[in-house]
């Protein structure tokens, strides 16, 4: 029984001294509300990690001004080389001279190379040379990331925006819905979910690993309901709607999927506050025959109705 | 003996209710018949999943169309800043100088750059080093797509066209076969089997996952029969040949295996409907030694002959 | 105990029909004898497996040759279209020009294009324009086979040549040597042993699972003697020395391992027939410190000496 | 009961020979100090790992050099060949013709092309069209290698410098910490540790697997102390501090998690020895709320204070 209590204790690595009042540890969208400091600059560095997770625009905008800083860069160097070393120039003044030679770069880095400015001599065509090997260089790297990150499994996990507790085969049960919005089709879906709530008289939190109905399932062409039976062995059995808020209670969930398309894994969390729980309601059925087809109406996910609950 | 029904019961995410008599929940080739729909535009997309599953053909339909469409935007570009600022162009009437425009584009865009036609002056080479960016870009994630597409196992196991009833062991077994017709190694291949039906005086279904003699193997290089076991804890325990159309039974099938050649899991599934069903019949043998080697004839996958069932 | 029977029977998939006296399922290399027929041509057919596992040498000749026949057809192309259609050809006869033609062909399916030759007119021009992008997707799809082919984990595991019947822990084991020779670092590897052999008066083959004295380690730096206990539960057990070949035994062993370079899964197999394991004899220990480090001498990997065997 | 310690002793395949007195299994940086010798040049071979593994500084050496190297291999089969083959060229003496051929060469192998200086006749053409194609190919390989070490998780774990034995739930417990200093988020986090001392009275050593308060964490965003407690059934229990030495002990700790920025596994490993263990401290608690959230003070992890031990 120790054991057990241990095991369910141990499930989630977020500490267990509370934050304030009403602090939550998953944000909906699937970040955590730690922060950690003190790292050394090259230690915290992941270059990687940032480039697949910043926004398309700021990692178009990074790869633009890469371009054009690199450019620049070259095109001085080709200038103090002296722009008679580029064939084929037409600048008359030094602006235009510069701009020559800013464009030949660019047709350089990007192995385009034209030819109607065309290198000459050992200086130039060392830093042509050398300036075409570094192009092909990192465009190989934006090549990877930039599929890189079209091909990562996004993980558009749809949450009901709230869970309920309805009846549930004679007791009562805490859900919740999820639904993949998109195409592809997800396998092996897990879920789990932990719940954190403030021990009585202490500052300090309990995890619990809940038991689900199903925490597994092998398809999910469709929608899923998510549901925690509140048993005798649950940790909310006896607590009221009052206790949710009282006890701070934050339902932490997270969901692994074999993403078919890509063949990788792909993992969601979100959570729920006592705010976002509805006590004695249930989920209405969405799905309906129509041509042969079930049909889910994902418009209606957090749609539900009273629900009287069974006394425990 | 509750939970165990309660496990059997949830393994397959595909809803309680039946659409109508006769439907067929996993199509023969793998797709559900189930339809989401209300789902906000952006929210639904997945470019990368339509990317990868649509066919070939629309694959290169899609560059090919998106080369041209790029190739005349930019053409009308060069033509709006004057092809003058062109080099080389021999166009002596509009047309002709917005096709020199075009494939000067086209040059433009694969990096190709010939030279024979070349941007001179700001506007155009700004036009240009950007164009030729875009091309870079563009082209990667083609790159990536091409070699995700190509290096995706595909998944051709091939299932016998009906499943049997046949005698096993004293009793009899429900069996499929299937192969794999490809030179590519599978490892670690896993079946599971479900079985949804009607429930007595009832419109809902039940679901429970199947037993299996065998289900997982380490390797798969000829032909494998998975074979349920009927006894007494099989859900198909008394039905008779009849009671299979009657109860609308639905057996689903998924495989998942570890596919050498891409390094990647790969998932196939499929489904035997009653009428795919033979009852008193088993499959015959079509492994034979030749040459020292285990010979499998894989056209005679769907073979069966009579065989008397055992009683129950 | 018939359920573990069952259990032990049904691990690798392989067929209980023997092929002829001496028939090997595995070969050394971890290739299968076995030869599967009447597969549909386009069902049978996997380009990418084939690609990613030919010769290194048959991959750059089918690229070289690749290579060769598209510039061949657009050089043909070029040519009807008429050579006066490229700028700066400077051939004098036809076979020359048709030379022309092939060079400018490589120069743009390359994305080279130096322009000393460029297309005029509309047609060469829809023809360079065409060809250009089919360079770029071909050359995309090399690249990323040529990656596929390169990063795959290639399974060098080496297995002593032999195995040997040698005293272990009171009683006797069935032991071979396993050794990674290659600096890249495996982890949670993992060995399965399955033995193949005749029943008794019958044609036909059982198959068991053999118990390992360990069968995963978390880490593989240096050598790994596989155990397999010859205890009371062993299917090796009260066999003699003869009866290995006259039950015309196959131990069919695999390894799975996580190869932390490429950071996919490799899967290794091997067998071992009667003529391959001497009765008597253990493996001599190779490994010593030297320089504060532990050196092994995987030159002698195969190193065994006499062992009086247990009674048992 | 011999079963279980079978078990304990086989998780790591490192010999249970010490090489000597103060022998280090595991380096800190998570190499072995392990050496395989008289290994076939061409079987130890992998390109892939070496190209993979190594430095930056060195991986980018190797490509300069290479490309500098196939340059001037090019540059003097055209210099053979002739330069008066190259259109265009400007050089006066041997070595400014050789410069051109050089440069030319370069322009070749990236794709670039300005076409300033052109191959002209047969023999130039083949070479020049045999060099494009091997730079496209040679590029195509460093693209996935440069990708491939740069989506490589790098496992930039930090383990706490120092183990302690602290006060642990009325007994005692074997703890370290561990922080992922990096934001990529890491999900699924086991960790196991190992424990290897020499037997009393004998050379050798054991090996045991050691049980964790909790060995696997599903979200892992900020710190984990990782705690063996010593119970009765530890292999610790009755050691006293002076015994870790005289035992010459070595903890051996390996860290698994899925990384969700790259989508793959990714293994850490690092080792106390006695030296590095500190008797009847525990560890400062660093986290602390801040506006909302929780921070953690990465720089005081190896913080720890004087904890009076209970005794056992």
């Amino acid at each position: 029984m120790a054991k057990q209590q241990k095991e369910k204790y141990s499930d989630f690595g977020l500490g267990d001294k509370p934050v304030s009042e009403g602090y939550r540890a998953l944000n909906k969208d699937g970040s955590f509300n730690i922060k950690k400091i003190n790292i050394p600059f090259f230690e915290g560095l992941n270059f990687f990690h940032s480039l697949v997770t910043m926004k398309w625009s700021h990692f178009f905008g990074f790869i633009l001004i890469g371009y054009f800083i690199a450019n620049l860069f070259f095109a001085t160097i080709y200038s103090i080389i002296g722009v008679e070393n580029l064939t084929g120039t037409e600048g008359m003044n030094p602006f235009e001279q510069f701009m020559e030679a800013f464009f030949f770069s660019a047709q350089t880095i990007t192995t385009l190379g034209y030819g109607r400015v065309a290198p000459i001599g050992l200086p130039a065509n060392i830093v042509a040379a050398t300036e075409s090997l570094l192009g092909l260089l990192s465009f190989a790297l934006a090549t990877g990331l930039l599929y890189g990150r079209f091909s990562k499994p996004n993980a558009r996990i749809r949450y009901s925006d709230k869970a309920v507790i309805a009846p549930y085969q004679g007791i009562n049960g805490f859900m919740f819905r999820v639904v993949n919005p998109q195409k592809n089709q997800l396998l092996e879906v897990e879920v789990s979910v932990s719940l954190s709530m403030k021990r009585e008289n202490s500052e300090l939190r309990n995890f619990y690993s809940l038991d689900l109905e199903r925490s597994k399932v092998v398809f999910f062409p469709s929608l899923w309901t998510v549901v925690h039976p509140i048993d005798t062995s649950s940790p909310m059995y006896n607590l009221a709607n009052e206790d949710l808020s009282k006890k701070d209670v934050e339902f932490i969930a997270m969901l692994k999927a074999f993403d078919e398309s890509s063949g990788q894994m792909m993992y969601s969390r979100s959570s729920y506050k006592a705010s976002e729980i509805v006590w004695g309601e249930k989920f209405v059925y969405i799905a309906k025959p129509e041509n042969g087809k079930l049909t889910i109406d994902v418009s209606r996910i957090n749609e539900s109705e009273k629900a009287a609950l069974n006394n425990q």
